[in-house]
């Protein structure tokens, strides 16, 4: 009803007709028709709404930190009162959402585990993994306080808990995970998914939702680190910018496609630090408490207490060229 | 009229002498003076506004697919008159902005090709060019088609299309550049460079408005991706999170400024694949069919059919090396 | 009073006991408890605030930049006036920032250099130092200015200045690096990390407020730009995409934690090129004149007029692997 969209100029042509408008709809409306070769059944077609997901995810931040996040004017008195009223118009907000992404199943399977045509059970649905999600929060808001933690003691220049709620991006990148993981682990992947996508959009960081990541997390600087669906990360791990926890792709384009959740990433073991732009590709273990150096470029599991350096990679490189080059 | 501006809270000393507003405007003024070494001849000057662009570059995709952008309840029914609306607003929209980018001409060049004090024929011209654009939509459109289902086809985490288009950074990425490039070859550089700077700052990945790229593109991840004005692009071609397809900058400096327009950038041939962190720099061309590993830095051409790795590349920048050790 | 929050579709469950909304207020109230080791006194705790910080740092460009960032109807005649009420607005509203931030300290410090408890103590100490930050607008302008010069001269597809202004991540990053480290030179650390967290989000540069940045700078691309706390960077300076100037991290892992504000980041002296994805680590000098390779990586010094490739350091590097695998 409301349009808040803000007004800009314009420059109108003195007839409609001079932007040939209607040859224009019917020409957008024929490559639609030509592209959709799953027609929608005659009824409306909602979609999730990313834009409603950000208004969600801002409500439950505040409702998890409600003294960073919330408004500045809360006192011991209202912040119960605060958190109870934002929290549930968020869940109300997200029962919606997850109702209409109950509709969308992966294209390539053959059948829909809820029948489509069944308000009434989506509704009912949605609200049930609504409230499962909702009981999970204290416990997501312990793990967000170990990362805090983490972050605190991992970087010298960070000076209280605050700077880093309000300030690291790495700490926005986890909080949206941990939201998005819970939502994955209940088969909930394209709002997951979303959500993923609006946290990357902010912090550069991209985590697949689907990757499952322990306590005690800090990812400094952050910007171009990039973690995939089935990467496991043990507890107190730390990462640094342009980190990539990646599939071997070359292994991928032999095969054809992977198969849809094949184990293609790796494990990192716990009290792991990877340092800047280090990429470490496939199902490969870094062993606890292990270092990998700036750069390095690793696609083989390390024991556990590893140190490894860019120039130890480059040799073994080099034989594996050699190797190549002399078949 | 209307002030969309939030309120925030405020702290305001006894006068408003104890800001020394008066000083400070006067200085920020002779500063002005001082490095505006063009000035304005007495009338207002219009900029385009990245304000207006963003608003018209969300009427322009929803207007492409009201589907996935436009609101949630489009009927089949109601679906082209909101197409029909949407885009009429957003050509106006664009029409205002294009007479007021027609002003800007590179400081480089001696002569504008239009009369700037006649305002009615900047006018006519605005809305000559603004619907040479308005009637490439359809063929954009199928472009991104292509893109969508390269996408699909390229990543095995992909479960549908409208996955795809909500949450897929390369996949806003491309959208933008298509219309951007558009623009660009009107001749309307700076207009194409504020949608390419939208663009990144929403998605990471860097297009210059002048980069000509084929049908089925895909980004994958995408943060971080460079690709330079006078690149070329063949047909199904896949890249990955920080690619560079830049100038070989080195030679650039020793011949002093480069002539604009120059082709400085790769040409990547139809179906090649390039890995996260490729650099490849100059006008070089990749042969069809080929692969660059991740983290290759390439500044030569490779035939069709070539897969070049890490290990491959070095033991030719060390011959570089050891030459440069010993002229 | 006024709620700006868009307005999205719900789903609301039939009783509100349904969320079991009080039992996860009661246990995120818990967990708060448990996890705030410092409790606030009874009163309103209020945080300095993002949103506003956001108004102001667009307030104070149009101030500065008035064609460029103010509204397109200014003419001769107006244009003080809108500096004016301008810079005036987001003065006012920058002191009651101040004022909110005076109130966190390290908490590693002992005591606070105010006392807390005195309100209008503090309110004096933030019209004085807003005061203070002020006075420098017009010299920051300057730099700002010279900055604008540099990407004009250093980037071959600048068309001309206000492409810059408005368009240049790199451009857009500098101008809030510059306001933001007068801030933290005036110890208001806090407000300067959330500005430059700001300008992170927008541009994907992180360039930490502590670093001194000499005129004439300017970054090319800009994604992936890592600049440390400690860093000091001279005249004429330019950077492409992917660089890092940062800590020598395996040398502060062996020492425990590093000191605050020791000096750990690179010096980088006058007209020196660093070319994109270069990698420059710990209390190093790059020499005047000195041009730094692509994707090269580096922990020692190099005189001035050096031109480091990434092939001259590989052989330096792998010197020291050999090192260290026969130890």
């Amino acid at each position: 009803m409301v349009n808040n969209k803000r007004v800009f100029a314009t420059l109108t042509p003195e007839a409609d007709s001079d932007w040939k408008l209607q040859e224009l709809v019917s020409a957008l409306r024929h490559s639609r028709e030509q592209t959709h070769h799953i027609r929608h059944r005659g009824g409306v077609r909602e979609l999730p709404s990313l834009e409603a997901l950000e208004v969600i995810l801002g409500d439950l931040s505040s409702s998890l930190f409600p003294t960073h996040y919330g408004p500045s004017d809360l006192t011991d008195g209202s912040i119960d009162y605060f958190v109870g009223n934002t929290l549930g118009n968020a869940l109300n907000a997200l029962a919606e959402q997850v109702r209409r992404s109950l509709r969308f199943r992966p294209q390539a399977e053959e059948r829909s585990p809820y029948p489509l045509d069944d308000e009434e059970l989506l509704r009912d649905k949605a609200l049930e993994l609504t409230a499962r999600f909702a009981a999970q929060l204290p416990e997501i808001r312990n793990l967000l306080v170990s990362d805090v933690r983490a972050a605190y003691a991992g970087d010298p220049a960070a000076s209280h808990m605050a700077e880093i709620l309000l300030c690291y991006p790495g700490m926005r990148a986890i909080m949206c995970h941990r939201m998005a993981h819970a939502l994955y682990r209940m088969d909930l992947k394209f709002l997951a998914r979303m959500i993923a996508s609006l946290s990357q959009r902010e912090t550069g960081i991209d985590i697949n939702p689907g990757a499952q990541i322990g306590a005690s997390f800090f990812i400094d600087h952050g910007i171009g680190v990039v973690i995939g669906e089935t990467t496991i990360i043990g507890e107190r791990v730390r990462l640094y910018q342009h980190v990539t926890l990646g599939a071997k792709s070359f292994a991928a384009d032999e095969k054809g496609m992977l198969i849809k959740g094949h184990p293609r990433h790796p494990i990192v073991e716990d009290d792991v630090v990877i340092y800047a732009g280090a990429t470490i590709l496939g199902r490969v273990t870094i062993g606890a408490g292990s270092t990998i150096g700036g750069n390095v470029w690793l696609t083989q599991s390390v024991p556990p207490g590893s140190s490894v350096t860019q120039a130890q990679m480059r040799s073994v490189c080099e034989d594996d060229g050699a190797r190549a080059a002399q078949p």
